[in-house]
């Protein structure tokens, strides 16, 4: 039996026992809330903190939810034993019909089924994907390295331009590691970039892996991106532009959010070190004034408050955040294409690897 | 020598002999405003009409953007030249160097030099994909077909949950179609959706290829639909949203749009067919009112505009629109997941396609 299906078979028995033995059945939840959110600098993690809230069957108040949370783990279990996935989208959908005997529906917006999902996750510790709930996919890999895909192997160092489109579940159930002789795992803000350097072979040059996804990664690029760090052992290093929302990207593949704190211990990468851009490479890789932008007043609003997050107490980050505060300037990925569109790939990026020039 | 590269060089060329010879040299450029576009009913297109402006070199006026379109062709001529592509941000921040002896740069907001590329375009003929130009890449394609993808044959029967990623350039000097048994190619607006249909392997059931791409298309998707329709002979059936904008996507990718209406001779496929959501499938299927949601006034607004279009005037559209008006309400793709999550492969695909249940 998977884990998902005992720990949603055990969430049964416990409510069914209590119903049975005449108790008030309840369901125990970690909260959510700031108040309940820490960052914890040995583990390098932002996660949830201890306080938990109960969740009552024999209560007015919580009734509707407790119910709701049933439904919700009902088709989970379905979900995980037909061994099928759907998206939270669907699963709204599905569990939009009345309650037997009742003229309100289970749920009426996806606004009140999202939580309720989040709720099981945190209660069980099961990531969504582990009860087979999907969001919408997103994000590219190509490199080093061979895997399995729901029973197809792909090598990754055989597909094109294009690339390998990640799923949004990226479980060990569906996605297997094969074999791969990668040194490190780039991860790359932007997929115009992503494809120069795919374009160039650069991770047939550096031995590596390359995952992009537009932006803000998903869940499932970062949990991906854990997966690999732990169980093939590959360090990640994260290459994004050099401005406070490219700086905070890096600090949630490395620390989690504070949003999805509860996620962080699945999906956060710790040790990730930061390649590039900054804005001290202006100056070391002599690129032009002209292509810098200056800050915004929000990018300043921004790059002070990383300046006083917990998880940006490094000298690096410091130095390196008020160097931009001071220089006044951001500097895009693709700013690089000023001193040819090779250059990333040819000079930039070899250079920033050997020299080991990260930011910690 | 490509078409692309022959083209770059006629302009030059001719540029180059109204100098020598002392006439004011000159680049005409269609016309992309509105007043010049025009739906042609024979060919099923939105295109581009006659109408075309001159940029002449000795006219103060012009001169500054008559440079502009020079500096992008020739480096658009290197590209082609190199076999190398770049994205168009890339290619502004290339150009975001001072024009030689002045002060001025040649570009300082992409603003400026996106317009200029689609000049060239209209002006040449030619697509920026074939000048080796990309935007963002976006969308997932699998099923019945192997390609060939930058050299690397790719089996896109063999690409598990994830599927292979679309390059944002997919001209045939990079993708190659190589073997095949599809029936039909299947659009589908939304990637959660592509992601059930994939693990139903409803392709291997239906024998056809599965292309997504989260909303509105890319030029990419709408360039490689246009490509298998008439490269491989295959009819191009869509599966949206029943609402405005789903129809409308459907509408971008038959007949263009108005702003992209000199892509429409490459990217348009003319005959794609419409298999659903339609607002007449919730009678049809027995789906419950309950998971419709009511038009929004926005909804009403866009959906009258849509009847007046003239691409819009066949018998089935008309109905179809005047119906969900009559109805007020509309249907997400999801919310067939109501009748089990497996129903939109089991039951009402299969069934659409059989029956040709197709809005014309």
């Amino acid at each position: 039996m998977t884990e998902s299906k005992k720990k949603l078979k055990e969430l049964g028995n416990k409510i069914f026992n209590e119903f049975k033995t005449g108790k008030n059945p309840t369901i125990e939840i970690p909260i959510r809330s700031l108040k309940n959110v820490e960052y914890i600098p040995e583990k390098g993690l932002i996660t949830l903190g201890g306080e938990t809230s109960k969740r009552f069957f024999f209560n007015i108040a919580h009734t509707k939810k407790f119910m709701q949370t049933l439904m919700v783990a009902k088709m989970a279990k379905k979900l995980v034993e037909e061994n099928a996935t759907t998206s939270i989208r669907d699963l709204f959908y599905s569990l939009k019909i009345p309650i037997p005997g009742m003229k309100d529906n289970i749920f009426n917006d996806q606004k009140e089924s999202d939580p309720i999902i989040e709720d099981l996750e945190v209660s069980l510790d099961l990531l969504r994907e582990e009860m087979n709930l999907r969001a919408d996919k997103k994000g590219t890999m190509i490199g080093d390295l061979v895997i399995e895909d729901a029973g197809d192997e792909i090598d990754l160092r055989k597909q094109g331009s294009g690339g390998w489109s990640i799923p949004s579940k990226v479980e060990s159930d569906v996605i297997k590691f094969k074999e791969h002789s990668a040194k490190f795992i780039l991860f790359v803000e932007k997929s115009a970039i992503w494809e120069r350097l795919n374009e160039d072979k650069v991770w047939k040059k550096l031995n590596c892996i390359m995952i992009t996804g537009k932006g803000q990664p998903s869940r499932g690029i970062r949990r991906l991106l854990h997966r690999m760090r732990y169980e093939l052992n590959l360090p990640v290093i994260v290459f994004n532009d050099a401005d406070p929302w490219g700086y905070y990207i890096h600090s949630v593949i490395k620390q989690g959010s504070i949003n999805l704190a509860f996620l962080s211990q699945k999906v956060g990468v710790p040790d990730a070190k930061y390649l590039g851009l900054t804005t001290k490479d202006m100056k070391k890789f002599g690129i032009s004034r002209n292509v810098s932008e200056p800050l915004s007043p929000v990018d300043i609003k921004r790059a002070k408050e990383l300046l006083k997050y917990k998880w940006f107490q490094t000298k690096d980050w410091q130095e390196e955040i008020t160097h931009m505060l001071k220089e006044g300037r951001k500097l895009e990925m693709e700013a690089l294409s000023n001193k040819g569109i090779s250059y990333v790939s040819e000079e930039y990026l070899p250079q920033k690897v050997s020299e080991k020039d990260f930011l910690i």
